[in-house]
């Protein structure tokens, strides 16, 4: 089977995008990947969307997008699986050049979360939970990771600086990122002072939602070398599931999702989580990331807390993870999330990552959760 | 590349189906279909959700079924392309057994479509024709399908009859169906006396939504000669799109998206029009069969009417073609609609149709349309 390789990336400005239409968010994108690769429009086989398709007005959205884009009357489908649906998208034009049904396939990530109003958006939301038992009696996700905070401080002694401390590093680099939400470092005093959302999460524990886009153009081996000078190779690429409701799981200080992709990928691609320089990971809480450094083994089990306040996940340390700014400060455009996510590993593994530049990245990951852990996409990432 | 292979079919009854919830009824279909294969849950390695989620009071469905099928941690990913969103998710599975991803993986189209109001189903059916200038100016999708219709009858010649003959052929083997969600036959003199929808279109001109799930079983050579003593092989899985904007369109006679994505799977199979013995096309109106027939070289352009009033669409002519009932006997649970056209065909291609068996079906055809012609896939089906 040929190797995938990323031979063109684009980002546009996270944000609320009130200038911009989804399909113009897009093309953002569009156009910035496209120049990054040199490709014309008739290069592109087919494309894949990753969205939510109900926070949209327009729906059917991957016709909308593939017409906009100039695309027709090429493929295109649209993959969802909540938060992850970006990487859904990644993982299906991996598996169209690794079938050779598609030679060049171009995956798009695009969010309006500002289409609806704020009412309608968290009722939305709150529908990913498990609906029958668990959301309908008001859990929502702040109040599900709330939940595994807790319990994570409860049976390791992870501490409320510790959780603060992921918020801290995060906004300190997404200052450093121009396509990033909030472009501001942030204190402990200022995030302790911010407003509760459910304990122990105050503001600046949570990610907020915004609009955006982000693209990806993937090519087989050959074209991937013919078109790029430094192509980035998609060597392992898993999924995996847990259940739906969060009470069926084996317990509530990881996601056994995350830990079986990681396993997955890490096989695929031959190496271990020693071997990865740099990581973008799902912080849609302080303490999603803390559970990801431990499932993903760049720590042992309960050491995440610690690991975070030693600065082992800045640049410099033992792996640098959300260098880019993660959700926390980029904003997360739901369904753009993961491309966001494979465009800054790609920007590092091509040496492309200016002051946030990670010293000899060659190895990267990124991790998308969908829901709660529902699903979990790893990518492992490596250049020539 | 491997070819691949459908090794279990599973089919729900489709229609109002207050009793069961979505997941119940993907379980319907999942527990014919694993009986069907003789494969037990261990053995499935991945799941493709064919859905459109808006309509679901659950979000995420992909992982909700995921579990309640019992088949986490495999992973799964849903795809959404409107009305063919069944035939994404049979395309993207075949994909992932093509590129050795994955060996067997189950795909399942469901869909409640009775859990919303019909005001709310309207609203949201509406916001898949391009909302911009069209729905947003009242087009609906009868009054899409109804300009089509009058463009052809205009252009062509087409009559009012030869519209109804294409209702009245598919109830009378609608009337054989037990999943059908109308059993029972319709005369011209019934159908002409039915209630006005949009000129040229009477009630029995158009579809209904329902409820429902479809199920198929997919694996890589090697395993569907092992599994199954009758593998039906999708030797031909083509997509094409079109603009998203009816008024972009060369022409209102026909879908270029169908034509285009027919030509490739005819191509990719290595095989014509005139090989095929038995087809399930998308007659979400009348004219939409017609239009079928065309667009995939069944007959000449405009040639349509006349092709269906002398019969050779019914069981013993040149092809038979929904001879399940259609989505007009059937109903039209969307996610649902492009696994219950694959269940019918690998039937028919199996000898098992019954009384409405067609003779010699060596070869077949699934043609599923999503939106306004915005998606069209085809699939072409084979036996050994």
């Amino acid at each position: 089977m040929t190797r995938v390789g990323i031979v063109g990336i684009g980002h546009g400005v996270f944000g609320r995008r009130s200038d911009a239409s989804v399909q113009e968010l897009a093309f953002e994108a569009f156009r910035e990947a496209m120049e990054d690769a040199g490709l014309e429009r008739g290069q592109i086989d087919a494309s894949v969307i990753g969205s939510v398709p109900e926070y949209h007005k327009q729906r059917s959205l991957a016709g909308v997008i593939q017409e906009y884009l100039g695309l027709t009357p090429k493929p295109t489908w649209l993959t969802e699986v909540a938060c992850a649906s970006g990487s859904a998208a990644m993982r299906t034009a991996w598996m169209a050049i690794k079938a050779g049904v598609h030679d060049t396939v171009l995956v798009m990530g695009c969010q309006k979360m500002t289409e609806l109003s704020t009412p309608e958006i968290l009722a939305l939301m709150g529908r990913v939970g498990e609906v029958q038992w668990e959301s309908g009696f008001g859990t929502t996700f702040p109040a599900y990771y709330a939940m595994f905070a807790k319990r994570h401080m409860h049976e390791f002694g992870t501490t409320r600086d510790q959780l603060l401390d992921v918020a801290i590093k995060n906004h300190y680099y997404g200052a450093m990122n121009p396509n990033a939400l909030f472009r501001k470092e942030i204190t402990p005093e200022k995030a302790k002072a911010s407003e509760d959302v459910a304990t122990p999460f105050q503001v600046y524990d949570c990610c907020a939602n915004a609009d955006g886009a982000a693209c990806v153009i993937l090519a087989n081996e050959d074209k991937a070398r013919a078109i790029s000078q430094k192509p980035v190779w998609l060597d392992g690429m898993a999924c995996a599931t847990a259940s739906m409701s969060v009470l069926r799981r084996p317990n509530l200080v990881g996601l056994p999702s995350a830990e079986e992709a990681g396993r997955q990928a890490y096989q695929m691609a031959g190496i271990g989580p020693e071997d990865i320089k740099v990581a973008d990971v799902h912080d849609c809480f302080t303490i999603a990331e803390i559970m990801a450094y431990e499932d993903l083994g760049f720590c042992k089990k309960g050491e995440g807390g610690p690991f975070v306040a030693d600065r082992q996940t800045y640049v410099g340390g033992k792996v640098a993870v959300n260098v880019d700014g993660g959700l926390k400060a980029k904003g997360h455009p739901i369904g753009a999330t993961g491309l966001s996510m494979t465009y800054e590993i790609a920007r590092q593994l091509r040496g492309e990552a200016g002051e946030r530049q990670v010293p000899d990245a060659d190895v990267g990951l990124t991790h998308n959760v969908g829901g709660i852990g529902q699903y979990c996409f790893v990518q492992v990432m490596k250049r020539d």
